[in-house]
């Protein structure tokens, strides 16, 4: 066996040839990480950077359907980071995954300014420490703004961000406008917008945004992207973004 | 007859037991005024202005449809205005609506500050003269920002809003983060959107918007609206934006 799988760990199948180490009953991939990998475009030879990637599981996803040169996943909890980087080696993508642990309030030091075509993230989507139950905990930190705040993801993407780099990230729509703002605050226009809806008459639960450094003023709202057909069904549209197909 | 109707003018039913003057050929209402006004909240005894009101046909709509106390229309083409006034007079509203020749960037001057409880706009959608012909004709002011910008509108009404007033604006969804970067530059937290699409399948071409003046930074997305069930037949929806009720 490549990689070693601990205790209180299992390996589950990606259904596109690779597989991913995840602890029992702590914060697993979801259906987000999925969403944002779909929508997020990487096109040929781009060096990108996923900012809190956790078990490392966007990497993953984006190696497997772009041919992007190099993939760095940044994580502060060790315990995700070397998950990330046994699932790396597991999949034989040593090559291509680099994991680092850090802090992603420091991007823009431990990586060179400019040294990535594109940024990809699904930070934390709550503010401060509302409903929290234990702080300290792995998932707290993956879903409350414990370390981060959302203005020191997207400030930090766009230092490390070229010229005319790229932006994806994947948040909830109650803080569409603040995440608009603080990217334009930072030189990266919003370009691109999909609202994901659980059901077709249902209130928009997931945004995913596209933005360019430097852009100019225009966005694409995209047709809505609805996740059921029914409950337990996934849409076409859902099951084309957990495929395996090169980009589209 | 209790206003005049004059040559080159038509009178329309609005269905609501309303009436609106408008000139034929000339720049008509159209949708984006009705969805406006479903989508716009006023609650009794409130204190509304449409910035840019043409032929006046929102502030006709909203008394229809709100108790609202008063709603004054401002308008800087005098022919226009001379229109919307008519209309009022012909269906007895001068009690409750007034139309003001006016400039949208002289609002806070016109009136005072903080003294409306809602702003409603159905701005020029079009940035600069791009695809204009003929600037001077009264269509290319009501589509395109030659006698005022996106930045007057929303300056504007934040001034003359009071210090938890709300602003309904109707707009194109290509600047939406154009609207939200301004709103929010200007004490307008966007607080809830709808995208309206013509097909359910089809990318949104309308964006409505409610802000609130020093709101806390949260936003609802509601379900989108479909516009069309097939060519030429409304949804029920959109039907219920038309129609006479009170408010929902």
């Amino acid at each position: 066996m490549p990689a070693e799988i601990r205790q209180g760990e299992q390996l589950d199948d990606l259904q596109n040839g690779y597989h991913i180490i995840q602890a029992e009953g702590a914060f697993r991939y979801g259906i987000d990480a999925v969403l944002l990998s779909g929508f997020a475009r990487v096109k040929p030879g781009e060096r990108v950077l996923d900012l809190g990637t956790g078990t490392g599981i966007i990497p993953i996803l984006l190696s497997a359907k772009t041919e992007g040169r190099s993939f760095t996943g940044l994580e502060i909890q060790e315990k995700s980071a070397d998950m990330a980087r046994r699932s790396v080696a597991y999949n034989h993508l040593e090559d291509r995954i680099q994991i680092v642990t850090g802090d992603i309030k420091e991007a823009a030091a431990v990586f060179a300014p400019a040294s990535f075509d594109v940024v990809v993230s699904n930070p934390p989507y709550m503010t401060g420490k509302h409903g929290l139950v234990n702080p300290e905990e792995a998932k707290a930190i993956a879903r409350h703004e414990i370390l981060c705040t959302l203005e020191d993801v997207i400030s930090q993407a766009s230092r490390v961000l070229t010229a005319k780099g790229r932006l994806y990230m994947v948040h909830r729509p109650f803080r569409l406008a603040e995440i608009m703002r603080l990217m334009m605050k930072y030189q990266l226009e919003p370009k691109r917008m999909q609202l994901v809806h659980p059901y077709i008459d249902r209130e928009p639960n997931i945004v995913l945004l596209e933005a360019c450094k430097n852009g100019r003023p225009r966005i694409t709202v995209e047709k809505p992207l609805i996740v059921y057909e029914k409950p337990g069904v996934y849409t076409r549209d859902v099951l084309d973004y957990y495929g395996d197909g090169r980009d589209h």
